[in-house]
């Protein structure tokens, strides 16, 4: 970031008033009477439909349409281990998300321990506040633990996102990209650069879709990881593969598929000439990429590429899953967000592409046009249509598979 | 309440959304370039201020002005131990009020636990997200040690509202009914029916201000507490009182003032014959006063009633206090709210029933008139000078105290 723009963000976060997000009233409270029915005595009548049944939280409160982001701060974005209260800017910032793209009110809580069990305790114990909760910038290995235990221990969704988000719009991305290309994810021959809790819900979301273990290779810091590798943790032992590929240069020699999340310039030129014919090359490292889209279409003309970044082509943002992920989740009350809903999310994501791009879309953009192709594999996120297509398919899936307590809504999706 | 108002007051929760608080954005977040300061890659900036040094939280973040009510549900209303859910629409009620009369962005937060160190864990790990927490309707005793090892752990103001601002509204109408009355604290003979934490606190303040614990009688469901009787938690103990005096009739007799924070009916004409001339009644229990205010000043003419009812004179509620007491204390960035600012609390709330009544309070109160005297002895809610009166006295207070990090404000109180 230039220097500009860092102040420019450090303004915007302090000026006129510190943070981004606050408190609104969504009920009259002026008159005496107002408050009478919003406080005490009146609030004594929802207080004990609650305590009749529990579900009438949903009826009386708030719940049904608040998700919290949760992090311990001990991996934030790229930066690191850097505790629970730097990372209240990013947990904020994701709350505006939620409200901004999907009009979901979202309340960010930074939980001061490293300790994991001590971290699913307390989410458990304020996790009833909450209609789902949203996990970030946890690091790898714990997170899984963790969204594991609490997805058992809560009967609301848990989604995090570093995981899922990444993975699903990722792999939106990826089997258009594989369309275009002319591949088959049963064949292709996929590179993962990066170990840690993005990378292996890619992999294992695109496991899920049809790629097969024997094709992929997962590459952490200290190369290829193989079978007897010391140190591995069972996460990623899940990918190892015993071609003989030790390093990333071996492994990306005629790989038809890249995917970056790691960091910048790791793909050289010269491997990137060694992959397949019509290669697809998914750099996400932010704000600077596994290679440069400029130099990596100079080098590989039949190329596919995508980035992590707004002022590329086809941006992998995770914006365009969670806050439609959730709503679609939240309207039918889904008591959890399960493989069927992220598949459907994929699928909703991935169809859109091949839309026809409206007016306002494209101009918003500031693009000449907009049509499904090599540039254009993944809707922009300005795009108001996902609201209704993705929250659409996941609510659908959430019925479909069992997990929703309402019925599928009349008039969804809304757009 | 009437059937009627049951109803208005569940559809007030319910309709035309669930709740009655949401969450709003107050910085852009319309373009891609808002997007890119409130999130990635922006958002990375704030983030490193704060990891350089923790106070820029407050630079950056809502944090500072951003008051948590939490509560587990122990001791809800009146309506006893109905569960963290149960608990919900009381707690968005009191983060409706936080917004509504100061401004402060608040959120609830239940907690599902009674165990007490479960709770105080869950609470601390949390706290860093707020820049205060209201702790609420938590029951006696636990609330206690809640409240003061939490205050002890957390370096942000922590305030169990049931105790504190009860005795703070209490003792500010007491001092002017005393006042009226003509009599000294210092000499004052004081009943208190109920041994809760409101009331705990009620009379330990009353004694900050001077009245003598030997002057005080304390009664519980089992009559008056006095030393060596069965199963007196140390809390109880400290109001012991070894006259003879065994039962209310037994205490009421020649008592200068009555505070009831138990339940209906439990004072009787005859009761409130045998007090001392020029008596106090604070019938606080709410909906039902302890005696109902008709009946009461017909029996004495030469009395100062007050009740926990906005339909009757001298109304002691709660919002006179804690939106002004965190107003004032985050304003300064308080590390605590301590003794010296619920006192100043109090005297603030206290003076400003001395002052002339704006006429568009008098107009909002639906009354010929108010100045202070035995109908007027307390602030109305309505009245917007409390902002100012109250939260700029607590500031001042907890400047001059030693425990505000930041000087008091040029052109403060607000109003």
């Amino acid at each position: 970031m230039s220097k500009d723009v860092k102040q420019a963000a450090l303004d915007y976060h302090s000026v006129p008033t510190p943070g981004k997000i606050g408190i609104s009233l969504t009920k009259p409270a002026e008159t005496q009477y107002d408050l009478s029915l919003a406080y005490s005595p009146g609030v004594a009548e929802p207080v004990r439909e609650i305590a009749k049944d529990p579900i009438n939280a949903y009826k009386y409160t708030s719940k049904g349409n608040l998700v919290a982001v949760i992090s311990n701060g001990s991996a934030i974005l790229g930066l690191g281990d850097l505790g629970p209260l730097a990372s209240k800017p990013v947990m904020e910032g994701k709350a505006l998300l939620f409200k901004r793209f999907a009009d979901l009110d979202s309340i960010d809580i930074e939980v001061d321990t490293q300790d994991s069990q001590e971290f699913i305790d307390t989410v458990k114990r304020i996790s009833g506040t909450f209609g789902g909760i949203n996990l970030e910038d946890i690091k790898a290995p714990e997170c899984f633990e963790i969204e594991r235990i609490l997805i058992e221990e809560c009967n609301i969704p848990i989604f995090h996102d570093d995981q899922h988000g990444t993975a699903i719009v990722t792999a939106a991305g990826m089997l258009n990209a594989l369309e275009i290309q002319g591949k088959k994810i049963e064949d292709a021959k996929v590179v993962c650069l990066g170990a840690g809790s993005a990378a292996i819900a890619c992999m294992r979301l695109l496991i899920a879709l049809g790629a097969r273990y024997e094709n992929i290779y997962m590459i952490d810091r200290r190369g290829v990881i193989y079978p007897g590798r010391e140190g591995l943790n069972k996460y990623k032992r899940e990918f190892q593969n015993d071609t003989g590929a030790r390093t990333l240069a071996d492994a990306i020699d005629g790989a038809d598929v890249f995917v970056g999340l790691s960091g910048p310039n790791l793909l050289s030129e010269d491997m990137l000439r060694s992959m397949a014919e019509r290669p697809i090359v998914f750099a996400c490292s932010n704000p600077d990429p596994e290679i440069r889209p400029e130099l990596a279409l100079a080098v590989r003309d039949d190329l596919i590429m995508a980035t992590g970044r707004s002022d590329y082509p086809n941006q992998v943002n995770n914006v365009l899953g969670f806050p439609f992920i959730f709503r679609g989740a939240l309207d039918v009350r889904a008591t959890a967000i399960n493989e069927e809903m992220k598949v459907a999310a994929v699928h909703a994501i991935r169809e859109l592409a091949k839309e026809p791009v409206p007016e306002v879309v494209i101009e918003a953009c500031g693009v000449g046009e907009l049509s499904f192709g090599p540039g254009y594999i993944i809707p922009k996120p300005v795009d108001r249509r996902l609201l209704g297509a993705v929250a659409g398919a996941v609510a659908r899936a959430a019925v479909d598979s069992g997990v929703a307590l309402l019925p599928y809504p009349e008039h969804y999706p809304l757009s």
